[in-house]
């Protein structure tokens, strides 16, 4: 029988575990250069379609796979593997992804050394907010056609990301959405937010998109170089 | 100190009482004529928006009351008190509703003899499935801008609802979704699904969800006689 103290240590360390977890793999692909993205979002809000047009005009310039979560199908998957090494993590009905099951798709993957690792989550604006996945750069996709009160009503989700992407905007001239109120409702939970308005139907916007990533894959071979002095 | 058989006793207790508690107010609120609608979507599909113009066409006819489950904000409510009794629900960051906080909020709102009370649910597609609010029709709301890939990637949340609106059609023009493909995907995973296809910018459609509403109400009503002969 355990003791009641020794109970709480044993709870502690599990929580520990996973920010260990996360931090580790975080540290790990830095060193090797490659930037990973966690990109959320509620459902539909253009993920895949995202993910094909980064695939497709990075093709000759850049690598990178993706790990995309699902509830219980492929599809995601299948429509990316014709552009990206793609691995498919299912979760058996659970609402978001976590680190176990990240890192038994890096190993699927053949854990490879590319420049950029995209994990799409499950399509859901409350539970992945809670759940590090060793990312460098957590980006919450808002479509314009999701209403424009989002940052508000679940602001944990904007308050742990890096960047915002204001999707479908080829659609702005049909829907009710005000994109100036919902990037000051989202710059009110997380000031340092990165906002960037664009379409994977038209294209705008998407240079805005591979230059801010090229940046922050820069940044964490800097902070690597930086960490090797000290 | 508790022996292992009791706890296991103690857990099945727990699961019990939600379902026992469900029930009991799906019996409760039957005896009296209120047929209880769990309205559940992603992030705005236009659960609020539909329940506004149901409100407005039904202020002359019947009478209704609203929960409104947000993770922190009460601007679903906002947008519903001009027209309905409402209260807020207020989860904390829950990515659902559960019934002991449909509960308080019926008690909130002075347990009102109502025709139709209806819960707006969080916007997600996953964890809302799997809590019984006690209604007597679980209506899911699948926006053409969410995609139509969404019934086969949210099998629970289709599969233990009882209707479909299709909603915003009135921007089919300007989406890649395809309406036959959606309500198809649907029906293999619930057969019993009955399929509206509406917008409420438009008004399209609204009278066949009305008219829906309208039936069900009558089935609990019948049922309830039904009852009372056995």
């Amino acid at each position: 029988m355990q003791s009641e103290k020794t109970r709480i240590v044993v709870r502690k360390d599990v929580l520990a575990d996973a920010k260990t977890d996360a931090e580790e793999e975080r540290r790990r692909l830095r060193e090797r250069g490659t930037l990973v993205v966690n990109l959320v979002s509620s459902p539909g809000a253009g993920k895949t379609a995202l993910l094909q047009l980064t695939a497709q005009r990075w093709q000759q310039k850049y690598s990178m796979a993706v790990l995309v979560g699902d509830l219980e199908t492929d599809r995601d998957a299948q429509r990316l593997s014709p552009y990206v090494p793609v691995v498919q993590l299912t979760t058996g009905g659970a609402c978001h992804l976590e680190m176990p099951l990240v890192r038994r798709g890096l190993i699927a993957l053949g854990d490879p050394q590319v420049d950029f690792l995209f994990i799409e989550n499950i399509g859901n604006l409350v539970c992945p907010a809670s759940h590090d996945l060793g990312e460098h750069l957590r980006v919450i996709i808002l479509s314009v056609t999701d209403g424009d009160d989002k940052p508000g009503k679940y602001p944990k989700m904007f308050r742990t990301s890096h960047a915002l992407l204001i999707s479908k905007i080829d659609l702005l001239p049909h829907v009710p959405f005000q994109v100036e109120n919902a990037i000051r409702d989202a710059l009110n939970v997380q000031p340092e937010l990165k906002a960037i308005e664009l379409s994977a139907q038209s294209g705008a916007g998407i240079d805005q998109w591979l230059r801010m990533l090229e940046d922050a894959r820069e940044r964490i071979i800097l902070s690597r170089q930086d960490a090797s002095l000290t």
